[in-house]
């Protein structure tokens, strides 16, 4: 499926509670401070997939449920993300997300990491809005582990003997860990039983741990515009990620020697990144990562199967397609 | 009463209770990501007063209460506490704490923003422990309300204009609203009732102001050692407080011109803070800041009337005395 046709498969489904989501987020982003709701409606309107709160309204809907508290959660984890968003900005010293600058490119690393600040304590008064002690719990400890999945990538960073099993014990972290928990919650709200709370706590721990990988893999492949952000900033970055853990582990001596001079090293000439693509593509590690990425995505969709057919299945279905073929 | 014979009255009233909320904290700042557990263990053991959890554990002695959930708790204020302090020495670009080199300044920026988040998210699994939606609900807020006054402080910062009723709410919501919220929380756990539950949060919340406004006449004032900081800090930062903006307020035009050079056109040379020094005492206005927190030291004492006296009610006496004596 394409990604127009995922989009016009998902609005239909989901377009009327998406929206209240958005206005439960600009109530809870009004404050004395000017600049709160300045910043946060920048980065929440900056054009972003609303994939986990989506998660959480499509995973209630899949558990039958038909009440209203998916729409404050759904803006609570929202909110957890946007709020990872602009330090992980600061941290990363992004200049662009999405094609458009960053907060902290606009407004300074210090109101971005205020700002932060605030909006996370905003998802817990949501969830203590909403009154249940199951729902703070799972997203209290996705919201450390988040936390604790960027120490480990930052501290990692820039040193080429990473493993591919400390990548991905941290992408677990960063990224997987919020997707499980805006799925499970969704069982939670519907009240569906341990079971299906648990199939799909693995659903979204199976699609975030593929989306990240893709996500990784367009930092040396995708168009620039079609991705909304610059190719190759990981390189720059000397961030490691999955294609050239690989590279590195079959790479020749000189090859090693150029990712410590790059990535290690943080030596680099203009050409480097274009010599760079050209290792993964002799090591066929984008290929690699986009395989495993497909594997990951398969456990999501095998995690569904006793859920019953229909449109909310259907739809998240699609999004776990959607999650890989956008690299295609 | 000195900083002496204060310090020896709190430890024999609450040192096995202080020990215990230690050992969570230590417990809760355990992590696979070995530099949240050090940098965590850098601030938290470097000689704090640790005044927010020991409200907390007055208040609920107070109140008569005799359970166990008030170590969780005023654990829980710590983190929140901590995190804060990490992220504003991120924010001021501080590199001293109590005359020890602070977290941004030993390992950096980046990862003294990603632990202050962690511990943030540990707190509320700590609240979600305790499992009293009433105290999520009350210290969400408190961590959204000093996201707000810090945001509001780095925006007025070096605007020499912000009058005192700015300078009021900015030092309410970053400082006084977590005291208030440590001490209202004590009376919480031990089911205390509304009136006694409002008391101890008006005595906190003046207990707050009071100290915020001491601690900042201080850096004008203090001896570097006795205090762990460097004197002028706050000068340095083109920060407005009380005695500065009383001193612009009483100024003459030649005066105000050097405020505006020296805080809004943060262009500063080697005698300067000598010189706006003098400027405060000729306009007393370092008296005016005393005299203020002693009004609000007395507004604490007062809230305090209808609770029986006691180990206590004495010990909670002792603190708000010393907030404001340890400038004398």
């Amino acid at each position: 499926m394409n990604s127009k046709n995922y989009l016009n498969s998902l609005q239909s489904y989901t377009e009327a509670d998406l929206k209240r989501v958005d206005s439960v987020i600009i109530a809870h982003t009004a404050s004395r401070a000017g600049h709160i709701p300045m910043l946060a409606g920048h980065i929440i309107s900056a054009g972003g997939k609303r994939l986990r709160p989506l998660l959480t309204i499509i995973c209630a809907k899949l558990c039958g449920y038909e009440g209203e508290r998916h729409i404050n959660l759904a803006a609570s984890v929202e909110f957890i993300h946007t709020a990872t968003l602009l330090h992980d900005d600061v941290v990363d010293e992004s200049s662009l997300r999405r094609g458009i600058s960053t907060a902290n490119h606009l407004w300074g690393n210090k109101i971005s990491i205020l700002v932060g600040d605030f909006l996370l304590s905003q998802s817990f008064q949501l969830m203590v809005k909403d009154g249940s002690l199951k729902t703070l719990g799972i997203l209290s400890a996705a919201s450390a582990v988040i936390s604790e999945g960027e120490v480990m990538q930052l501290v990692s960073s820039s040193n080429v003997e990473m493993t591919e099993a400390v990548y991905m014990e941290i992408i677990t972290a960063k990224t997987a860990e919020l997707f499980a928990a805006s799925c499970q919650i969704g069982a939670v709200v519907a009240d569906a039983g341990q079971k299906e709370e648990d199939a799909l706590r693995s659903v979204g721990m199976n699609l975030g741990i593929a989306f990240q990988i893709i996500d990784d893999a367009l930092d040396y492949a995708a168009d620039q515009q079609a991705l909304g952000k610059t190719v190759g900033d990981d390189f720059r970055e000397g961030k490691m990620t999955l294609p050239v853990i690989e590279a590195y582990a079959q790479g020749s001596e000189e090859e090693r020697a150029f990712w410590r001079r790059t990535m290690q090293e943080n030596e680099q000439r203009p050409e480097d990144l274009q010599h760079a693509i050209s290792l993964l593509e002799k090591h066929k590690t984008l290929h690699y990562a986009m395989q495993k990425a497909i594997a990951y995505a398969q456990a999501a969709m095998k995690a569904l199967t006793d859920f019953p057919e229909g449109e909310a299945k259907s739809v998240l279905k699609d999004i776990i397609d959607f999650s890989v073929e956008r690299a295609y």
